[in-house]
């Protein structure tokens, strides 16, 4: 077909379309779309589940040391970050990997673990790049609906000959699976890849990376985003058998052996060693979202307990995208999915126990406007 | 065909061999082997184009402020760097793009502009990275000889039908091509991109940068790792016309809207602000180059001026990879590539003067023990 008779590409942005030379295989491709970064004003953020503390002190004095040695490569095999951070863990270096953002090792498991003839599986409601990453790759994929209550049902996930997507805890639900129910799909799916994405797994329930010695179709995708405050720093890792870590190590050679740059790997380090600040971090956000959780079922809000570092709430006298925009408009940013299931909820990160108080005071006042 | 009757991957590491799950089209992957940074005493590092002088003061500080602010995400549009830059080249913020190294750029460009349908072309000598980019896209691809002298033939890259990928100045030779050649080739595949990877352009020959209004098929590819004394701090930039850079944004958003971090934009930022201490390094390298050149041509070695921060050298009566071997022993590291056309040369990183007196010195050591 020539390139002019080629489907024109659906663009959501709306901007010129795609050039003449672009792979016919983007066709209908749609980016993904990030949640809004506004710079019109100070908002207080709560709409990308950002930790609301600066990354260790740590952290920061490595990078500062980092930063006087960047004219030299990075170790490319990343061996000094992959020891400690397997010594945590209690598995090898050579089970786990590090990759620039754990959305670049979601990218890489598709593109190592999916191809046309195994297509991707994921729940319908779930962290929204799945979507992308498999279109992106040229992978069919089957969304699965969560059930009615927005939990998982395991029973969904037997024998799918698909390579499987759990976030766990899920987003944007901010409910986890057990253990046992996630060996189950493992148990149930022997042939195929299980990826379970444990960005959230600090907050809340129960980490499977213990399972990977017992089952080598299991790939744990965890990042230093949330927890550990790196969002900006870009440092996520899979950790799964020796021979899936390899198959993604090949692959990162044969693409960008460079991907984790000195400063994030130093970052990094810093936030492994300096234990106590994370365990402070992590409480703190434990407390606010307790207040939080407890403040809006005051309010009338329904909101489950939350595995997560945000959550998801929805009133029976308030639109969810007004609620959304009368926020907006007190300086308070939200997340909202306009779409079927979820366009009556927000999504609310969790902050400091200030912000969230000053959170619920805009809530009031939006409540004492509007109803 | 079932996963255990498909090939196994050629293993160039001996390792164990590709997971069951891996995806059959990875099966004859051979990984991108990068210059060797051993960790067994401290070398004269002259094997992988690294500059010899640190990151610029001011990106320094700059990495110190981001490291405060990893918390939050960075800009995933990048416009300040991208502003930045285009006021230094004279282009529009939608005229550039940036990536984590000029690696990832390329790795971009094969996904984008070529496919089962459009092949690659390249020469036979140059960055050994684009034949491994062209496999794990799965992208066929030819690679076109160099001239005997290691220039490349315009004359060879004449409606190619491929998308075109070349370094200029070229590596491992050093040399480069007048942009006149550029050009004849841009209008010699009008309907094909044609990639000008210019890793090296701040070392010597003329940027295509200008071209890039004139020309919609014009890929032009920077990076921060050399001249910017940057290797370890992974930012590399395309340059092209707004439709292509959209492309290249859209796949973006599509695998990884974040892959820049906020530090690596820091030290851009700081490296592009501090344009003398730029200068001042590049003369440095260029006047350390000449006494390179000049004192191997009084010790009988072949090597041609170069336009980047390396030489490729050969002596008559040395054999390449011994003397590769002899400076390792003598705590010089070099890059040899033991290959057809390259095993009698070596390539030299440039560095400081007194590393390369060290270098010369040890050189008339081996020609002393050897000769």
């Amino acid at each position: 077909m020539p390139w002019a008779l080629w489907p024109k590409r659906n663009d959501p942005k709306g901007g010129n379309p795609m050039s003449r030379y672009f792979s016919a295989k983007y066709a209908n491709l749609t980016p993904y779309v990030p949640g809004e970064q506004p710079r019109d004003k100070h908002y207080i953020k709560l709409n990308t589940n950002e930790s609301p503390f600066p990354p260790s002190p740590r952290a920061q004095a490595l990078v500062a040391e980092a930063a006087a040695e960047l004219a030299l490569y990075a170790d490319p095999t990343c061996k000094a970050i992959r020891t400690l951070a397997a010594e945590r863990l209690g598995i090898d270096p050579e089970e786990i990997l590090f990759f620039n953002g754990s959305d670049e090792a979601l990218y890489y498991a598709f593109l190592a673990f999916c191809d046309e003839n195994t297509p991707a599986a994921f729940p319908d409601l779930t962290y929204g790049f799945y979507k992308v990453f498999a279109d992106t790759t040229g992978v069919p994929f089957t969304e699965i609906p969560l059930r009615e209550d927005f939990t998982i049902g395991a029973e969904d996930y037997v024998n799918l000959r698909k390579t499987i997507f759990i976030a766990n805890p899920n987003a944007p639900t901010g409910l986890a699976l057990p253990l046992e129910a996630i060996e189950s799909i493992l148990k149930a799916n022997p042939d195929n890849v299980v990826v379970i994405d444990e960005a959230y797994i600090d907050f809340g329930g129960e980490s499977a990376i213990p399972l990977i010695r017992k089952y080598d179709n299991l790939l744990v995708i965890q990042t230093f985003s949330k927890s550990r405050s790196m969002a900006g720093g870009r440092l996520g890792f899979a950790a799964g058998s020796k021979a899936l870590i390899k198959d993604l190590d090949d692959l990162r050679y044969s693409t960008n052996p460079f991907n984790i740059n000195r400063m994030s790997m130093a970052a990094g380090i810093g936030a492994l060693e300096d234990e106590s600040y994370f365990r402070t971090c992590i409480a703190a956000i434990l407390e606010a979202r307790a207040y939080t959780l407890n403040a809006l079922r005051s309010l009338g809000f329904t909101a489950d307990d939350s595995e997560t570092n945000f959550v998801l709430a929805k009133h029976p006298a308030l639109d969810g995208k007004q609620t959304y925009l009368d926020l907006k408009e007190k300086g308070i940013l939200v997340r909202h999915f306009d779409t079927p299931r979820l366009r009556d909820y927000n999504r609310i990160t969790i902050g400091t126990t200030a912000q969230m108080e000053a959170f619920i005071a805009a809530i009031r006042q939006i409540m004492a406007e509007r109803l």
